[in-house]
């Protein structure tokens, strides 16, 4: 495929996806998809996470990922964590980028990791502290999300200026890419362009991407508006896997293959080769115990006359 | 409901949803739907088509839908005519307008109903020159929509140029309104944005509606790329009810239940009551036999704290 991207596509479901359905894939099962997902094109993977075993058996292997993962020529590896403990086992094996994940709703920060959003924003110092003083963690990039930038099921509405207080915080710490998320598919497209307009004009060549979920249809439509707002970096999960557990039969990430298609279709170059994807989607279903899948393209397959950007520019 | 709305929306799901399932419903059944849907808010109602009874049975008793629904209160109700025929007898029962279609694609209009998009254009002609030359039908409003303008199955891309010297060909012959269509899904929101702008640039005073299909996942982002383009009325189906007849378990028109959500969540005022919409749809859903429904809003609720447009700013 071609290098040259217009907007950085970053596969979530091997982190975000996983965690959240009770069907366990076997480390060989989650390499391989992993694989394949980079041979479609897709630059960076969240491969895992490195949380207590005890709380997700189904990221039990993530060290074990991280270390064949790194191994695919082009990949970006990338990992979850939630706290300098896990980031420090991350960064031990391996992982290009540690995603550190913060929530930006105090009622939310404080049900979910009993920390305040201030104690959360020290954490993730510590991590950056960590990076630098320890020469085989050098290059390691630290990234951090906001989460529950949208809304949060505690407390409603979450103010902008709280968002922007902490993408502040994080950007003086020195976070190398800032992730905005709509953590329980709370936000609308209005909203969007105001939030990452916001963000965008703060953090300067700091990337800043989008985390959107599908739980209330809008996720493509906050797509749309995110790249109006001039967003480059969307997280999206294959087959929309994961769903959301407090919404039956809701979905959970936007669906890659179809963010996929949305963008090529409007001229933006993903260099994901889209039936390479499709593949792999049909990979992973295989290995689904009933779980529901999700997306449109999968089912009615693209429009007829339909070229990729890069073929068609090329 | 507050009468000032940022946005006009009709429902189709009584005329593109009821035709596209095999489910007949009786005419008292769409008439207590349109009953309660207009009590929700929605101010216009495609009830029905005035086609020929052999070909579209589910439509036979348009004619009984239109003189019952035309007593409810403050509803417009509008109907699709195919042709000059179909729109004699939309107008003698009562219709407030008529809604005819053509194809933009030359392909798609050939295949489809065995005319030129000329001789289609000059039956719109005649269509308007029948209500101004008659009495009894000169408050009747006659809108044109411009089907396959985003593409067709058949011949893939449709060249703007084209969609636009049909816009101004109707135009010029007196429009009332024009509704430009992605019949196929095949739309992306880069397109819409393109397409809208020139149409609206064109069309003056005439009101441009979207209509979209979500065939292929993007008719939410349609709408946003619509709505940024300067478009303020949309075209939707309750429940997403109709599915597409060439895409087994894809969607057919978008969503009604999430447009609205996703528009009051955006601050424009729909008119709409989104709970009394959602009843509506349960009722609906009651009378199918098996058929899918569509939407995200009916299984993932509300969040919490939303408010409806009107109230918020009451």
């Amino acid at each position: 495929m071609n290098e040259q991207r217009d907007v950085w596509l970053r596969e979530v479901g091997t982190r975000d996806g996983l965690q959240s359905i009770p069907t366990l894939f076997s480390t060989e099962t989650k390499l391989e998809w992993i694989r394949r997902e980079a041979e479609a094109g897709i630059p960076e993977i969240e491969v895992g996470s490195f949380v207590p075993p005890k709380l997700l058996p189904q990221m039990a292997d993530s060290a074990a990922v991280v270390a064949e993962a790194i191994k695919i020529k082009g990949l970006h590896v990338s990992v979850l964590v939630p706290n300098l403990k896990g980031a420090e086992n991350a960064m031990a094996a391996g992982a290009h980028q540690v995603n550190y994940v913060l929530s930006v709703s105090e009622a939310h920060s404080r049900a979910n990791v009993r920390r305040s959003v201030q104690e959360s924003i020290d954490d993730f110092g510590r991590i950056i502290e960590l990076r630098n003083s320890t020469p085989a963690f050098r290059s390691v990039r630290v990234a951090s999300g906001l989460a529950t930038a949208f809304g949060c099921t505690m407390g409603g509405a979450v103010p902008l200026e709280d968002v922007l207080a902490a993408a502040r915080a994080l950007l003086e710490l020195g976070a190398d890419e800032l992730a905005v998320a709509d953590t329980v598919g709370y936000g609308n497209p209005a909203q969007c362009r105001t939030i990452f307009r916001e963000v965008l004009a703060i953090a300067g060549d700091v990337p800043v991407a989008a985390h959107f979920h599908d739980t209330r249809g809008l996720g493509l439509a906050n797509v749309d508006a995110a790249l109006d707002a001039g967003v480059r970096r969307f997280d999206a999960s294959l087959a929309g896997l994961g769903g959301c557990p407090y919404a039956p039969g809701a979905s959970g990430n936007i669906v890659m293959d179809d963010l996929v298609f949305m963008l090529e279709a409007m001229g933006l170059k993903t260099g994901v080769d889209l039936e390479a994807l499709l593949d792999v989607r049909r990979y992973v279903e295989g290995h689904l115990r009933g779980e529901p899948t999700h997306g449109a393209i999968a089912k009615a397959g693209v429009p007829k006359g339909f070229v990729l950007s890069a073929q068609r520019h090329a």
